[in-house]
């Protein structure tokens, strides 16, 4: 071969690769954040060519193989030649990948401090010297810590981050990082919106779908390690046998990348699946039920999480049943599991149609005189707001109001209320909000993030949920950007103190492009898209005002449903005189359960942030707003600048176009068409229906609505997904 | 770039390509047999590189774009180099793709009759001479002739054809070739076991998922050209504006590629969305409501195909409601498709509850009658068996019993009743059966493939219609062989008399691998996986042994259905006695519906193909086979030989892992080991049933059930798919 065949030759297999890339644009978007293509930076190439010359890898354990096996398809494809990986060290090495009890005591030595700092879970990486070579190590406690060092280390090359000098000392600060599934035995997910269930029941537990391993692998990236398979409302039989050993095949594939598997226990499984006629919490025959399946469960899977449970919530049976308690019910549970190490996750997503007082309290009202009754692997589960996954509510007044009960942080990752997967909205931004909120519970810096990661309290345990915002589409969650949410929650997971523009730029970064001439503009579209929802829907502190049963499109006219606190008049309380829900002394009270320096600013319309006005505050529709505008006209202005957001949204993302593929940038183009159409759908629908108690013009900027108020609320939608 | 260094980077750039295609392998059969990897073999690599030197591709026309965009496609993954295509002609041209109408008229003179046979959908593939070059020509009459062209040529390339002294003329044989999908609006598939329906109805018409391309790519690759979007169990709703919208996305996006989009019309749609209070076909507000709906539907989708109806079957409604006739009811249809070129398939899957006799006979006893009735643009779809879509029927009798209406075949490609989508069944070799029985309508040599294609009775239109085995799945069809019934159904509605063996080779050397060693043993599988599922399901002319609902496992006790022949005990009328079916004169004379010739064979025991022995006669438990063994023994050794033979596959599955990767290997294993576990469920719990009345021992040779007949009946399914 001469040289010029060979340059030929590398023309036409460098075009080949072109070529591969595009007969494989239909499945953008299935890598995730955890595309390896080659990097092609001159400056970062050669550093880490130089650092991954000869790689040592401690192997050892199911883990750490799969570890190395992730560090191998990283490498081989963020450099584009395979790696050299040697299970046994050598002075030629460049890398070390190596658990702190099988590194030489001299090395681990000056940074013992490190080490009691990472605990379980943690990671160090480090640029070392050792007899004048460089070294880069990659190291942890147990065999998890490198898993999670190994993805970090990829993450880092992804975002071309120079190893100079690197010493990262990285630990989770939450214990349970947990996903909780809605998903349905027959495959329907509840409110999800990325097609069905991943988990193919008919074939378990003989076909393993490669995509079980590719979820458990995208989740242990971000540091996911629990992830709860079924739907809160859940059915019994997935504790009968034959869905036991489903969920065990399961529960083996995602072992080697550190997650736990658990399930969602019915209350009235005794009756159900026991053949017992009571589920009496208190019953001995209840008990030694719940303790064999126990046993069971623990044969089969003998790391199984545990149980999250909906209890007398929504029509679920409970403990209440029978006359007993939150606590009779989850203690039982947690002596069922305790033998095993599992733990109990109790929601306090509670509210009941017999109860006359405010939605928004009974949560509260209910769960805190409970404080310190529960079992020590007894975690309560609390909805980021007092009502239930609206584009803004304020934090829950149950945070730092129960010292003596580990509290887990339930956000949404999926979207409803906010768009289902067709609206980008990027979640972080939320969760960041509710994270960073005061209590006040031990005075000033007692924040919500505090409480969650146990540091306020001296929690034994914490924990945070996400429900899921997967499925069986191709690129997971249906909305290219909704994989952010994924992953900015799997980061405020393990630590819930990062900044979620930070976020933002990471998972842009990982997923398109490191030109910040890309990342800088679409950073500003996530970063404002959340307010953006919060304006077009449910600006100034109003909020369940989406229509019945699929929470599609706005309904703020629906008064007729059975239960009151169901229909959106309840929340919304418009008259001729005003709007928005009195939560003050003078109302429902319910600010009197945040801490008296919280309640007091709520209490006052002057005081109370306007984001949560209409929230705490009924008021006239010609009260006047901080900047003059009287309220209606800022309800209107709102919502037109909601709209006028995702117009801009849409613009900027047409700058983009240059820096992604064809694909990449039609498949989001599209959405945000029907987000810039839904988002005037809701101002236009919400508008007309408020005009008719404020009797009031929309002020100059407000668009027409494009049809009458009959014709919003004429629109049905028998098959929206996620019913 | 010196010698060495251009080599090393060429061997980087090589593994980097192994490690992208490790990378991909989740995806293993996205592809389906549209794969186009680089050719390695030595021999047929410069032929090809000579023939697509310089590629004249005569362009003009959005689905000739299509050809283009596939050829190079193709071309430049097989050859694994950039394709030099020219939009204009020149000397130097080894390649022509061109209608027949832009050739010069001296290069289309020796061919013309070839150009009159091809029609307007065939095609031709033939090496020519011009000034001494030689030239591969693909020409057509039309547009979509010159696609299937480039779809032949390059199925030609992955099986490594030599194109010397080429000389294909290729036509299909049958007009509408149709998928019938069984989608519903809220995206569940009835009998679909791969996933959930592909029409994400949410976002559309905005969104426009890229697997819908994808879809519309590999049915033009096969030549499918009709697809049926929704369920025969149909909505009203997918015929009004906001789902026609939606329709209309998805008709351009299959257009480019030859695929025209037909919907399901439930004939009681006038009242469901016309707001009539009646559906009766003669009503002249109905007949209006249809004409303005055809209008409307028509204005949005031009090249609309026409509706696909199931009326008075199972429920549905039609115009026997109102005491009219199938006849009535679909020219009315008809009539308002019409002006358009619209077609109405009217299907003849009915029995009722009301007819006492034999359901067997039924349809054809309903629909003979109507024989010339319909108007031209009525098509009558026949499934391939008169009761429905079993292991092995009888061909339907009413092929070739009407010989003035076209009938289109109803073949299922979805695999309920066959092990849904984890049993390897290969049904080209079903279809084959079915296509190749003789009916004697026109004396000898009258194959029912004879009257679907219209030569026999010399219809004006010709179709057959697939139920489509297609989901939301990364494979599409849940099993990758299953994608193997999906191609040969497309391959046999293009020609009814290839061989299923043909097919199957095709196929996985399509799929798969090229390599004999692989291919041979594997053919053999496929081949041999049809009788297997009869044997182990229902042999022996036994048919309709499934549980209720579902159709999932055996359920051949089941007895106390509202509906009669909704019962298993209706169909093998087992008793002390003996088993089978009387349909000779002496019971049901179901055998008088055909053709006296095939009559006579069917109604003696001694001229019975065995295969449809108890389909026909019911016979004592100790009635001689003719290899001697007796009936019961027979049926015993039947269930265990279709066991053994599912073993068998799985021996020969083991053999091929070598040739393929390691993904797809351990996919269909872990298949087979489900189809094993269920083959002997069936084995058991039918011979268990059975043997209550035959009151005989197990023949030596058939193992003894593991559990007893209870436990295989107190088996309950809730949430199998496709229900």
């Amino acid at each position: 071969m001469n040289i010029s065949a060979a340059q030929v030759k590398i023309f036409y297999i460098i075009t080949f690769l072109v070529i591969m890339n595009s007969n494989a644009q239909s499945l953008e978007g299935y890598d995730l954040w955890l595309g390896y293509s080659k990097i092609e930076d001159p400056v970062i190439l050669p550093e880490y060519q130089r650092h991954t010359k000869s790689i040592f890898f401690n192997n050892g354990s199911a883990v750490l193989e799969t570890a190395q096996k992730e560090l191998v398809r990283g490498i081989d494809g963020l450099l584009g030649q395979p790696s050299n990986i040697h299970n046994s060290q050598s002075l030629l090495n460049t890398m070390w990948v190596s658990k702190k009890m099988d590194l030489d005591k001299d090395i681990v030595k000056p940074f013992k401090a490190d080490f009691e700092q990472i605990g379980k879970e943690g990671f160090i990486i480090k640029s070392i010297t050792v007899n004048d070579n460089s070294i880069l190590l990659i190291t942890a406690n147990e065999d998890i810590g490198i898993l999670y060092g190994v993805f970090k280390l990829l993450q880092l090359m992804k975002m071309h981050k120079s190893f100079e000098g690197i010493n990262i000392v990285d630990v989770p600060k939450i214990e349970l990082r947990m996903l909780n599934h809605w998903d349905n035995l027959d495959r329907t997910v509840e409110r999800g919106y990325a097609g069905f269930s991943l988990w193919n029941w008919q074939k378990l537990p003989e076909y393993i779908d490669p995509r079980y391993e590719d979820y458990a692998r995208a989740n242990a990236s971000i540091g996911i390690n629990a992830t709860v398979l079924t739907n809160v409302n859940a059915n019994s039989l997935v504790l009968t046998s034959a869905y036991l050993d489903k969920v065990a095949a399961l529960a083996e594939v995602f072992r080697p990348y550190g997650i736990k598997v658990y399930l969602t226990a019915r209350f009235s499984a005794p009756i159900e699946i026991g053949g017992l006629n009571t589920a009496d919490p208190l019953d001995k025959d209840v008990i030694e039920w719940w303790n064999d399946r126990a046993k069971k469960i623990y044969k089969i899977i003998p790391d199984f999480g545990g149980f999250l449970v909906k209890a007398n919530s929504e029509g679920q049976p409970g403990p209440q049943n029978y006359g007993r308690t939150h606590v009779d019910g989850a203690n039982m549970l947690a002596n069922a599991l305790r033998p095993f190490n599992g733990m109990v996750i109790w929601r306090a997503f509670v509210y009941s149609e017999l109860d006359t007082t405010d939605r928004a309290k009974q949560a509260f009202t209910e769960f805190v005189p409970y404080d310190g009754n529960f079992l020590d692997n007894v975690l309560v589960q609390v909805k980021n707001g007092p009502i239930d996954f609206q584009p803004r509510e304020p934090f829950h007044p149950t945070f730092g109001a129960m010292p003596n009960t580990p509290l887990v942080m339930e956000f949404q990752i999926t979207q409803e209320y906010l768009g289902f997967s067709s609206h980008l909205v990027f979640l972080p931004k939320l969760y960041e909000e509710v994270l960073d909120a005061e209590t006040y519970r031990k005075g000033k810096k007692s924040t919500v993030a505090q409480v969650i990661d146990g540091s306020l309290f001296n929690s034994k345990i914490s924990g945070m949920a996400g429900v899921a915002n997967i499925g069986t589409d191709l690129n997971w969650t249906g909305h290219p950007f909704a994989q952010a949410n994924w992953y900015g929650f799997g980061r405020l997971a393990w630590n819930p103190y990062l900044s979620s523009e930070a976020i933002a730029e990471e998972w842009l970064r990982l997923t398109y492009s490191n030109n910040s001439e890309f990342v800088e503009p679409v950073k500003s579209i996530m970063i404002s898209s959340r307010e953006a929802v919060v304006n077009y829907m449910t600006p100034l502190g109003l909020h369940h005002l989406m229509d019945t049963g699929h929470h599609y499109g706005p309904g703020p006219w629906v008064s007729d449903l059975s239960r009151p606190e169901w229909n959106p008049t309840y929340y919304h309380q418009a008259d001729k005189d005003g709007i928005g829900f009195d939560r003050t002394p003078s109302g429902s009270n319910a600010t009197s359960q945040y801490s008296s320096e919280i309640a007091e600013i709520f209490n006052a319309p002057e005081t109370c942030p306007e984001e949560y006005l209409l929230w705490f505050h009924h008021l006239p529709w010609d009260y006047k707003l901080k900047n003059g505008e009287i309220l209606w006209d800022a309800v209107a202005l709102k919502y037109q600048e909601g709209v006028d957001q995702v117009g801009e949204m849409i613009s900027i993302w047409k700058q983009a176009k240059t820096y992604i593929s064809d694909d990449q940038y039609n498949e989001v183009r599209m959405l945000l068409e029907i987000q810039l159409k839904e988002a005037k759908w809701w101002r236009n629908a919400c508008l007309l229906y408020f005009q008719t108690f404020s009797g009031k013009k929309l002020p100059p900027g407000v668009e027409l609505p494009e049809e009458n108020l009959e014709f919003y609320r004429s629109l049905k939608f028998p098959y929206a997904p996620g019913n």
